[in-house]
């Protein structure tokens, strides 16, 4: 299975946001994380890399105009 | 192996960027995707969304304030 995890990085910290990430779409600003199991986490913020090797998504937190 | 396939969204058609895609990073408007075997291809795009158990990567061509 090729489920990839979340992080967003926070003050050079990464911060999981969910597991298990079955699929990645992007509307606008917003990011909607979704697992098989129907989870699902909207978040605004910027894909920054992914690895799929390692199964990890990095992202970023809000726009270039600040951080919401 | 989780290695995933980038396809542009053109028309409406789907069409193949990259196969075998490893890492991708997002610089500013680019793209940048890598192989394994260090293949690398940069295009101006953004993610419209990735499925992690198809392997897809679909992107969408040029910006907001239109095609390149």
């Amino acid at each position: 299975m090729c489920l990839s995890k979340a992080y967003v990085a926070r003050n050079g910290e990464p911060e999981l946001v969910l597991a298990e990430v079955a699929s990645l779409k992007v509307k606008d600003e917003k990011l909607l994380l979704s697992t098989l199991l129907g989870e699902q986490k909207e978040i605004v913020a910027r894909i920054r890399e992914i690895d799929f090797l390692t199964h990890r998504i990095t992202l970023e937190k809000g726009t270039k105009g600040g951080y919401r």
